[in-house]
């Protein structure tokens, strides 16, 4: 249970006892109110208690989900969309009740356009599922945030992950969305050209406004060419200021790096144990370059230089395959090594991210401040763009855990700040991050509070996330 | 004289009177109402009549901008951001009157962070004078929209330009913004961080916004080394298809092109003339590549086996700055030698973009349109986005002429719609494509105007622009 309060508006009850019978009898099979459905529909992967909704609609189409908003604004029900439950700051607790409205049967990839390197998809379809798709077009939808999310969820919490720090994030990734808004209206925020200047980024507005002002219901994607080749691999350093350094002149010298990641000695340490395998205990950069085969061979080679300045190395890697997979090993097995660290205690995972100038600096006080706490939070970090994960293991049934482990993370988000960074690089405010983001942005938060209500004045729309309710 | 209504909402007399003494008496010699001054505030570059503002301001500061709104709200006055003046569509024309926010006095560099590839700079810093500042510091701001416009401008209109197929435009080269917004309160956008997930994009919200959401006072842009080697070079074709097929292939094949430039056959016969050089009366396609020594000598390369294979070709292409610079004469001169083929005439440049699969269809039919319409207007496009122009050459005398003109753009724009394009790739909607917004964005208009009533209630930012008045 945690202790901080996320809120739990006033359900209204009328509204939702109207409603039930009519979705049943509107959509029949693909709506549940069944408590275990139910229950699947709220389950957050953090330590933020579950919120469960009062039904369930697996949405087949953009007109199922414009029937629901419909019928639910009349007697002013919330919806909150649900891609697969895989967000982190409890994006589809249900606050105040309502409908969750599952997207996973909208799962058509609708066109792929090879010519113009991009797709248009339903938002239930998975990242993985997408890749597969394509498997035999040479192209692929790069942004991967580790969870095998659905692209309409990874759109609405603006995600990014390992690659962004070549291939960008969501932000950069949509061309266009189809989105329900409150009224029930379609919009389509674009049309398929590259760039435009038509009006207000309708598409830029809704990525990462995580359901509140409208559901997701289409996406055109750009799409990327499968490099001809990839090397990889691993490289220790003597201190995390080192190895942010590296990271930086790596950058600055124009290396189109793909994969930049760096894992602490902490999380070194527990890899060694559970991957059986001979790391060093000191903090290493994992890397991947794309392109063609001379140009992945430069890059490694240049990365080795660069490492060697600041006492890194050696830095093994390869353009085989299952070799990589081998030297990339540790990396993925990091979250998995992380829980061995304290048998039975769950995973709190932050996202700050600052200007890499800074982070250095700021992993340094955080390891510090880990240590203080006598918390147990080895370090990941997607380190090319500045963004880093603590992973907070805490024993959900402690109280004086979850409050160290709360103070900890304020803590945190407030030292990002300082450096001119942001309390979430990736995973999205949700309900577990609304009172930093009034600190991050101040008056900007006005501003989004007159967007939202100017967009959704019924306030139906995935409701007590983001925003704080007024007055707190 | 436009045949168009380009909209002259009705001005507050009464509160424009009011306002300009209190301005004059607190800003004093930063203020003028001469007409000479407010009549160089509202020149377009374009057919459009110009509509003269009732005062300027040089604001020194935020806080200077922040007053005005604040005295201009009060007696609910319009006021129009000014940079440079060297947007297209009208969006320094003060239909309703008003009061001009000249930004050129807000010239500094404020920081320039080195190991963060970014700076922050005030709005009427102009891009020569930004990438002037970072002469020894070995980094650029890429976005080249042609004309030495301001920064705040350029952000206001999302612009791009040659270079957008390798950098991408204002929209992915901002990483947040300082506005003052309608009620007098100044928001910043973002942090200083790579990626953020906090919240609405309010940074891309105000991209493109065109001063009618707030008033841009600081920009923190993203910077990029200056590449080591450039080669670049001209390759004519035999057809605008088999160029449009190479410049898809190019891409297709990951070459990471900086800038790909298409020059139609007519604007080729032009410049031939202009520029006394043999050149083909052909397409051509102008190219410039970014990286490594070795990198930019492979890319030429494979283009020019890729221009083969369309019938294009010889690629003539080289890695000397000054040999670039002349086989790159033609397209620098492109806008000179147009004009000479009707001289005394006035350029109205459009500005469709389109997917790349459709652009030779696109071009084929803007040409046959041209040619049907006995109109003069040759095409330049920064193709590997699918944008390009045409120059159409008006007597602005004439109103038969105008007319002609107008129809052929209206139908430009639907060509474009109907592909999946938008009717603005780079110049915004200002008061010329109003009516196609309409067309292009459905429902999305709706949302705009929403959000633009929710953040500007009184509508004194920018009046006039992007949205028609409702019920038009």
């Amino acid at each position: 249970m945690a202790l901080s309060d996320f809120g739990s508006a006033a359900r209204n009850e009328a509204g939702i006892a109207a409603i039930l019978p009519i979705l049943k009898e509107r959509f029949g099979d693909i709506f549940h109110a069944s408590a275990a459905m139910r229950e699947t529909h709220a389950h957050t992967t953090t330590y933020i208690p579950s919120q469960i909704p009062d039904g369930v609609l697996f949405a087949r189409s953009t007109a199922d989900v414009q029937e629901a908003v419909r019928i639910c604004a009349t007697h002013r029900v919330p919806l909150i969309p649900f891609g697969t439950g895989s967000s982190l700051e409890g994006h589809v607790n249900a606050p105040a009740g309502g409908i969750s409205i599952d997207t996973s049967s909208m799962n058509r990839v609708l066109a792929v356009n090879a010519q113009d390197l991009d797709c248009t998809v339903e938002p239930g379809v998975t990242r993985e599922a997408l890749n597969t798709y394509l498997r035999d077009t040479g192209l692929f939808f790069p942004i991967d945030p580790g969870a095998n999310a659905s692209l309409g969820g990874m759109a609405a919490t603006r995600a990014s992950g390992t690659n962004a720090v070549r291939y960008g994030t969501m932000r950069e990734n949509v061309i266009a969305l189809e989105a329900v808004m409150a009224d029930g209206e379609v919009v389509r925020t674009a049309q398929r050209a590259r760039k435009s200047s038509a009006g207000y980024d309708l598409t830029r507005l809704l990525i990462g406004s995580e359901g509140t002002l409208g559901i997701i219901t289409g996406l055109t994607l750009k799409l990327q060419g499968i490099p001809e080749a990839i090397s990889g691999g691993v490289c220790p350093f003597p201190s995390v200021e080192a190895a942010c350094d590296a990271v930086i002149l790596t950058i600055q010298s124009g290396i189109p790096v793909a994969r930049i990641e760096l894992v602490n000695a902490l999380q070194m340490r527990a890899l060694k144990t559970y991957s059986k395998l001979d790391y060093p205990e000191t903090p290493c950069l994992f890397l991947e370059f794309h392109g063609s085969p001379a140009s992945v061979a430069e890059q490694a080679e240049r990365f080795g230089e660069i490492a060697e300045e600041f006492g890194g190395g050696p830095f093994l890697w390869t353009v085989d395959a299952e070799e990589r997979a081998k030297l990339w090993k540790a990396r993925h097995d990091a979250y998995w090594a992380s829980l061995t660290l304290r048998p039975g205690a769950k995973g709190l995972s932050t996202d700050v991210c600052v200007p890499i100038s800074r982070l250095a600096e700021c992993i340094r006080e955080t390891e510090a401040d880990i240590e203080q706490a006598g918390l147990i939070a080895p370090i990941v970090g997607h380190v090319g763009d500045g963004n880093f994960h603590t992973l907070v293991l805490i024993d959900t049934d402690d109280p004086s855990d979850i409050l160290k482990a709360e103070n900890f993370v304020a803590r945190l988000n407030e030292r990002a700040l300082r450096m001119d960074g942001t309390c979430t690089g990736e995973h999205g405010i949700g309900q577990g991050k609304m009172k930093f983001l009034e600190a991050e942005l101040g008056h900007g938060v006005a501003v989004m509070r007159a967007v939202k209500h100017a967009l959704d004045p019924l306030n139906i729309m995935n409701p007590g996330k983001i925003l704080l309710p007024r007055g707190v």
